[in-house]
C-alpha cells in the first residue's frame, strides 16, 4: 500500500499545472518559487512556535503544513521525496539494511 | 520492506537515550526543545536560499536536513510522523482512497 | 530631532492600547506574543529572499518590516530600542567613544 | 552625539574590507550573500524563541544580534539604516511631524 507522502507528492505533482481557480498547489505554484519558499519559512516559523509552547495538537498541524510545502518546493525544482530519502540512506545509512560507520546519527 | 524515514525515525527515537558524546541526537535532545527547535529553523532557513538559488543539489542536501531534524523535534514532543502522515490524509484526504470534498490541495 | 525608529516606537506603544478595529499594532497586540514573533519570522524569511534575489526595493521593504515587527515584539515584552542599542553598545564597544577590546565586530 | 545604530553601521562598512582574520564581519561578508542571509535567519528564529519563551534577558541579545546582522546584511547590497527609516517614515509617516492618513499603524 502506497505511503501517505507518497501519494501526497503524486497528488501535488498532478495539480502543479491544475487551473490556479482550483488548486491551491497551481496558484501558490504559479506565483513562482519565491513565494513557495517563503511558505515554506513560515510554516517553518509557526512549527518552532508550537514545539516552544509544547501544543502537541498545533505542532502535528504545522509539522504537516512544513511537510506539504516542502513537498511543493522540491517538485517546483524538478526533486522529490525519494531524493531526501536517497540522501538521508546515503548520509545516515539508514537504508533499511545496516547502518554505515560514518557520522553517528 | 520499511520505509528510509520510518528506519530513521526508530533510529532518532533509539538514540534519545544514548550517550551524548556519542551520538548527535543525544546530544541534541540533551540541549532541549528550544535548541532543536533553533536548528530546525535554520535548516528550513538553508532550504529556502537553496531553493531560491536554485541548487538542486543544496537543496536536497538542506531538504534532508530538515526532514531529519523535524523528525528530531517531533520525537521530543512524543508524537512522529505517523501523526503527520495521519493529520495530512484527514486533511488532503490522500488516504490512498479518495480525495476530500475539503479545502482542495 | 528625534530618530525614526524612537518616534515609531513611540507611536508603536501609544497604539497598543487603541481599539484593535482601528490600528494594526493594537489587532496584531491583541493576538498575542506567538502571532507577533509568527510575523517577525515571516519578515525575515521576506528579508532573506530579497536579500538572494538581489532585489534592492524588496530588501529596503521587507527590512522596514522586520524593523517594525520586532518594534512591536520588543514593545510586548516590555523592552525597547534603547535596550537593543544598549546590549550592541556594550557588545560591539559603539558608544561612540571608543571600540572595546573584546570580539572584534 | 550620533546614534549607536549609526555608528555600529560605520564601523561594520568599515570593517567589510578588513582581513577575514581580524573581523567577522569582514569574514561573514566574505562568505558572500547567502551566508549572511543566513545568520539573519538563525537570529530572527533565536529571537522567536527568546519571545515565546518570554526570557527578556535573551530577547535583548537576540535582537541585538538580529538588528547587527540586518546592517550587515544590508551593507552587502549596499543599503543602509537611512533607507530602512525613509521606508518607514514613507510609510507610517513618523517622519517626526505628523502622521500620515494611510494605513494606520
Amino acid at each position: 500500500m502506497a505511503d501517505t507522502l507518497d501519494v501526497l507528492e503524486a497528488v501535488i505533482r498532478a495539480r502543479r499545472t491544475a487551473s490556479p481557480d482550483s488548486s491551491y498547489v497551481a496558484k501558490l505554484t504559479h506565483r513562482g518559487r519565491a513565494k513557495i519558499a517563503q511558505k515554506l519559512g513560515e510554516e517553518a516559523t509557526e512549527t518552532v512556535i508550537a514545539a516552544i509552547r509544547d501544543d502537541r495538537e498545533e505542532l502535528t498541524k504545522e509539522a504537516a503544513d512544513l511537510v506539504f510545502h516542502l513537498l511543493v518546493l522540491l517538485a517546483d525544482a524538478g526533486l522529490g521525496l525519494d531524493d531526501v530519502r536517497a540522501e538521508l540512506a546515503r548520509r545516515e545509512g539508514v537504508s533499511g539494511i545496516a547502518e554505515k560507520a560514518g557520522r553517528s546519527v
